[in-house]
C-alpha cells in the first residue's frame, strides 16, 4: 500500500442526495440543521441542495430557503448543484458557494436516456453553460466522467474510452482557460470493482500523471468500500460520499441499493489506515444518526450502527 | 495485486447465522429449502445449524430435524457446529459432516465473557474436546483465532499476540497429531481495517509462509469487503461468509450491523477481479432473495438488490 495518500478530502453529498430521494416530506428546518451539523465535523465541503424543477423533485422545492437559512462557518464550502442554466440562475442568487462543472458520459446511450442529448449535443450544451459561467464569473472547479466503469445500456466500458472522455473535458477546459482542480471519475450505475478501478485510474494516470483525480463511487453491489480502498492504494485523495449512505434506501429494491459510499464508513477506514481526513468521526456518526432520525428509517451506513472504536480505545469500556 | 489467488473457497455460514439470530419463527421446511438451494449454487460447504441449547437459542430447537431432512448432494459438505461435548453428541448422530475445531481468543477477557473460561481453562477444555474427537473419530480440520483484530474489552490486539495464539493452536494440533487444513483468523467484534488485515496476515505469514489461512470477517463498521480485498491481495484464498449478509439485522442497532460479510457480494467482487469461485452468482442471488422472503424483512446484502451484471453483459437490456 505504498501509494496511500497521507490525507484525503471528502466532498459530502448526503443532504442533497437524501433530500432528493427520500419520500419525505423533510422540513426546511431539519434540512438546515443537518447541513449545519455536518459543517461542524471538519468537512470542508457540504453539498446542501440541488436547484432543480420542484415539480420533478418535490423534496427540493425549498432549496433557496434552505440555502438562505444555513448559518455558514467561514471555513466550509456550502455548495449546491444545478443541471441547467435556469437552475444556475436560481443558485447564484443564494449565499451558497456555486461552481460550474463540466461533464461527459462514456456512454452515448446513457447520455440520451439521462439528458435527452447525445454526447455531441452535450458538448454544445456544455459550451453554452461555460459561456454563462464566464459571463457570471462562476468558477469551474471540476469535471466529471460518468458511467466510467460500465453502463446498463452499453455494458463494459473500455478504460481507453474513459481516457478519451477525460481528454475531451481537458480540451474543453483549455478552450475556456479553465484550470480544473480535479477530474472526478464516477461509477454512476454501480459497475465498478477493485479491478476496474485499478485499470481505469491506471490508464488515466499513465497519460496524465499529475492530474488530480477524484472518485465518485456507489455501493450498488457491495464493492463500494473495496473500490475506495483500491482508489486509496492508487493514491486517490479525493472522494465524494454521503453521510449515513443517504441516497440509497435499503427498502426500495434496486433504486435503494444505489447510494453513494457512506462518508463515516470511509472516514473510519481511512483513519484506521493512518490516513488523515480532518474529520471528527464521532461527530460525523452523530450526524448520521440525526439523518436517520430526520428521514425516519434506518440508513445503510454501518459504523453509525457498530459505533466508533474511540470509547474502547479510551479504556472506559470493560 | 500480484498476490491475488486464482481461486477462492467460500464457507457458507448464512443458514446457521440466520436461523440463530432471526426473531423467527422460521419453519423447518424453510430452513431445509434454504440449505438445499445454497448447495445448488456451487458452494461446497454449507453450515446448516448449530447444536446448542434450545432454551438459549430457540431458533435451533429443530437442528436435528433440519439436519436429517436435507437431501444431500454428494459434492457438498453440509456442516453444523457445536460448542460443547453435549452438542457434539447430538451432532454426530445426524447425517451432517461434523468436524471438530480448536480455537483461542487473543483476549483473555473476551474468553471469560464469552465462555466463562480464561485462556488456560479454555486450553484444558480444548484437550477434553480433542480427546472426545479422537475417541469418536471426528476429524479436526481447522483452528480459529478469535478477536484477532481488536477486542471490545482489551482494545488493540498486537499482531504478535495473534501470532502467539496461532503458535499455541499449532502446538495443540501437533500434540494430537492433527494436520490442520487451515487456520481461520476472525474479526469477531468488527475491529478490522485493511491496514490491520495486512499487519496481522503479514505477521503470521512471516513465521509460517506455507500455512493456509482463512478470514472470518464481519461488516460491523463498513470495512468488511475492503478487508476481504486486502485479504485477497495478501493471497488469502479461504473466506467465511453469509448469504444475504444473514446474521446481521439492519434494524437492531449494534447487534444488527455485526453480520458476516455477504457471500454473494464477495462472489461478485471476486468474479469481477477474475478470481474463480466455482459459484453461480445469479443462483446465489436467488438464494439471498429466498432468505429475505423467509425472514420477512430486508437483509444487508447489496448485489441481490442491485442485481448482477450478467443480463447487461448478455445484451438483452437496451
Amino acid at each position: 500500500m505504498t501509494d496511500l495518500p497521507k490525507r484525503i478530502e471528502i466532498h459530502e453529498e448526503g443532504p442533497r442526495e437524501g433530500f432528493q430521494i427520500e419520500a419525505g416530506p423533510i422540513s426546511t428546518e431539519d434540512k438546515v440543521r443537518f447541513c449545519e451539523a455536518l459543517a461542524e465535523t471538519g468537512l470542508h465541503d457540504v453539498q446542501c441542495v440541488s436547484f432543480v424543477d420542484a415539480r420533478r423533485v418535490p423534496g427540493m422545492a425549498d432549496a433557496v430557503e434552505v440555502a438562505q437559512t444555513i448559518r455558514q462557518r467561514p471555513d466550509v464550502h456550502y455548495t449546491g448543484i444545478a443541471l441547467n442554466l435556469r437552475g444556475y440562475e436560481r443558485a447564484v442568487q443564494t449565499p451558497l458557494h456555486i461552481t460550474g462543472g463540466i461533464q461527459m458520459s462514456t456512454s452515448n446511450t446513457f447520455s440520451i436516456h439521462n439528458t435527452n442529448k447525445n454526447n455531441e449535443e452535450t458538448l454544445v450544451e456544455q459550451r453554452r453553460q461555460l459561456d454563462f459561467f464566464k459571463a457570471r464569473g462562476i468558477p469551474v472547479e471540476s469535471a466529471i466522467v460518468m458511467t466510467a466503469f460500465g453502463c446498463n445500456f452499453e455494458g463494459e466500458i473500455a478504460p481507453d474510452t474513459v481516457r478519451d472522455c477525460v481528454a475531451r473535458l481537458l480540451d474543453l477546459a483549455d478552450e475556456y482557460d479553465i484550470r480544473l482542480d480535479r477530474v472526478r471519475i464516477a461509477d454512476t450505475v454501480g459497475w465498478a470493482s477493485p479491478a476496474s478501478v485499478q485499470r481505469v485510474v491506471g490508464t488515466i494516470r499513465e497519460k496524465w500523471p499529475d492530474l488530480k483525480l477524484g472518485l465518485h463511487l456507489h455501493d450498488t453491489r457491495g464493492t463500494g468500500m473495496a473500490n475506495a480502498l483500491m482508489g486509496l492504494q492508487m493514491g486517490i485523495a479525493s472522494f465524494d460520499s454521503s453521510c449515513a449512505g443517504l441516497g440509497g434506501c435499503p427498502f426500495a429494491g434496486h433504486k435503494g441499493a444505489a447510494g453513494n459510499i457512506c462518508t463515516e464508513d470511509l472516514v473510519f477506514m481511512a483513519q484506521e489506515m493512518g490516513i488523515e481526513t480532518g474529520i471528527d468521526l464521532d461527530a460525523l456518526i452523530e450526524c448520521a444518526r440525526l439523518a436517520e432520525e430526520i428521514v425516519g428509517h434506518s440508513l445503510p451506513g454501518k459504523v453509525m450502527h457498530g459505533g466508533s472504536l474511540s470509547k474502547y480505545r479510551a479504556g472506559g469500556h470493560t
